[in-house]
C-alpha cells in the first residue's frame, strides 16, 4: 500500500508547517510519515467498505489478499504509525500530537461514516457535503499540519491559522476532485473518465444539479432523475450528464468554489511568523489545485 | 462493546504487575483500561473476521449495526487506547511502553491471521497451535503485565519474567477454554456446550486427536474424520465426540498442559522484588485457571 505512490501531500504539509512556525522542517519528517501512514490506514479500510477494487492503478489490499488480510493490514498500519511519530526527536509537545493523531483517527472515521449514509440517502445538502469532506479528507491534511507546527513549537494562532488553512485546502481538493470526474482530459492513472457518474455517487457537481433542479429544462431533469433511480448512468451517458453539468453552470459553481476556498485558505496564512515557510505554504496549495489530473 | 463485560483480567494483571516491581498498582490504572480498550479493538475486528454472532451473551458489532460499523469502531477504538494510555500520570519509560502497544498490536493481528490460516489448513501440529495462541491470546496479557511493570519501573530481569509468566498463563488459559468447551456443566453464559466441536474449531482437543489418530479404535477414527471432512459435527455428535476425547485420554492430556503451563508461569514470578505482588500474581493465575465455566 505504502509502495504505491500517492502524491505524500501530508509529509510535505507537516513539513512546510515546522518551518511556517520558525520550527526546523526536518524535525517533522518522522512525524509527516506517521501521518502518510495513518492516512493509508484509512484508505485501506475504505476500500473495503466502499467494495473499491483499483486504487493508484493496482488492486486494493482487500481484493488482491482478502478482506480479512485488508482489516488485519490497516490495523497493523494505525499501530506503526503511533510507533512512528513516537520515534520522532522532537517531542516536546507530544501530548498534544497524540491527542491530535487520535481526534484526526476518530473524525476520519466520523467522516467515512457520514459518507457511508449518504450513499443511501434520498438527499443530501450541500452544507452537509462540505461537513463530511472536511472529516474524511480534509482531517488529515489538518492534522498533518498541526502535527508540524506542535514540533516546530507554534503559537496557538499559528496552529489555528494552520488548521483553518487546511480545512480550506482540503474541502477544495477534494471539490476539484469531484469536478476533474466529469472534465479531466487525461484522467488520473487508476481513474475512469466519468467514474463517479456511473457509480451513482452524490458528489459536489451531483448536489448542486439537485438544488438547481427546478431551472433545469425538462430533457436535463428527466436525466437527472435516471441518474437518482438507477444510482448512476451507464458509460455512454456520462458525456450527457457532463453537459447537463456545464449547460447549467454547475461545473463553474464548482470552479468558483475552488477559487473560494482557496482565497480562503491563503487568508488565514497571514498570521504565521515564518515568511518563507508562509509563501512556500501558499505555493504548494496552488500546485496542488491547478492539477488537471 | 466495552459496556457488554468480560473478566477485566488485562487491567487487574497491569496493576498487579506495576505492585509487584515495586511500584504503586494504581498507577497503571489507565495504562491498564488502554489495554482493555485494545484488547476489545482486536475482538470487534476478529469477530468481523470469525462471522461470530455473539459475544458475552450479546451479538456482535457487526451484526448489531453492520460491517462497516464494526470496522470503524474498532479503528477508533485503537486510537481511544493509544489516547487513554497517553494520558496515564506515569510515563518516565513512555518510549517503551508505545512500543510495546504497538509491538503487541501487530503480533495480535499475525495470531489472528494464522488463525485464520489454520480453519483452512489440512493439519495443524500442536506446536504451531501453541504459537498461535501465544500471539492471539497470550500477547495482550504480556502487554498488560509489560506496561505495569513499566509503568512501576521494572528491571529487566523483572520485565522478563513478566513476560513469560503471562506468555505461560495465556497458552494454559486458552487450552483450559479448549478444555471447558467439551466439558462445562454449566456453559458460560453466551457460549454453547460443545460449540467448538459443532464449528470444526481446530482446537488443542482436536490437535491432540489427530496426533493421536493411530492408536483409537475404528469407530472413534470415524468419527474424527466425520469431524475433518464435514468441518464439525452436528449437534447431536457432540456427546459422542466428548466422549472420544475422554475415552483416549485427550481431556487429561489438556488438564496436564494447562497444569505444566501454570508451573511455569509460577516458576517464573520468584524473580520478582515484592512479595505480596508476587503472591497476589500467583493467586490471580490459579483463579483464573479454577473457573470451570
Amino acid at each position: 500500500m505504502l509502495a504505491s505512490g500517492g502524491k505524500r501531500v501530508r509529509p510535505v504539509l507537516a513539513m512546510m508547517s515546522c518551518d511556517a512556525v520558525g520550527g526546523n522542517g526536518d524535525d517533522a519528517i518522522l512525524g509527516g510519515i506517521a501521518v502518510e501512514i495513518l492516512h493509508n490506514f484509512t484508505l485501506v479500510h475504505d476500500d473495503i467498505m466502499d467494495k473499491a477494487e483499483v486504487r493508484r492503478g493496482r488492486p486494493t489490499v482487500h481484493k488482491k489478499w482478502n478482506e480479512s488480510a485488508a482489516i488485519l493490514s490497516g490495523d497493523c498500519m494505525m499501530a506503526l504509525a503511533y510507533r512512528t511519530m513516537l520515534r520522532s526527536s522532537k517531542l516536546d509537545r507530544l501530548a498534544e500530537i497524540v491527542e491530535a493523531l487520535t481526534t484526526g483517527v476518530v473524525e476520519v472515521c466520523e467522516g467515512q461514516a457520514f459518507d457511508l449514509e449518504f450513499q443511501d440517502a434520498a438527499s443530501v445538502t450541500l452544507e452537509e457535503y462540505l461537513r463530511m469532506i472536511e472529516l474524511k479528507t480534509a482531517k488529515m491534511l489538518e492534522l498533518a499540519v498541526k502535527v508540524g507546527a506542535l514540533i516546530g513549537n507554534g503559537t496557538d494562532a499559528e496552529i489555528n491559522a494552520l488548521k483553518h488553512y487546511a480545512v480550506a485546502l482540503g474541502q477544495a481538493f477534494q471539490i476539484l476532485d469531484d469536478l476533474l470526474d466529469a472534465t479531466a482530459v487525461v484522467p488520473e492513472f487508476g481513474k475512469t473518465f466519468g467514474g463517479d457518474i456511473i457509480e451513482g455517487k452524490k458528489t459536489y457537481l451531483i448536489i448542486r444539479a439537485v438544488e438547481k433542479r427546478s431551472l433545469l429544462n425538462s430533457f436535463d431533469q428527466a436525466l437527472l432523475e435516471r441518474f437518482e433511480c438507477e444510482r448512476g448512468l451507464p458509460k455512454e451517458d456520462v458525456r450527457g450528464m457532463c453537459d447537463l453539468l456545464k449547460r447549467n453552470g454547475i461545473l463553474d459553481d464548482a470552479r468558483q468554489a475552488v477559487e473560494r476556498l482557496t482565497r480562503e485558505a491563503h487568508g488565514e496564512l497571514a498570521v504565521l511568523s515564518n515568511e518563507r515557510g508562509r509563501r512556500m505554504l501558499e505555493q504548494f496549495s496552488i500546485m496542488l489545485l491547478e492539477r488537471n489530473y
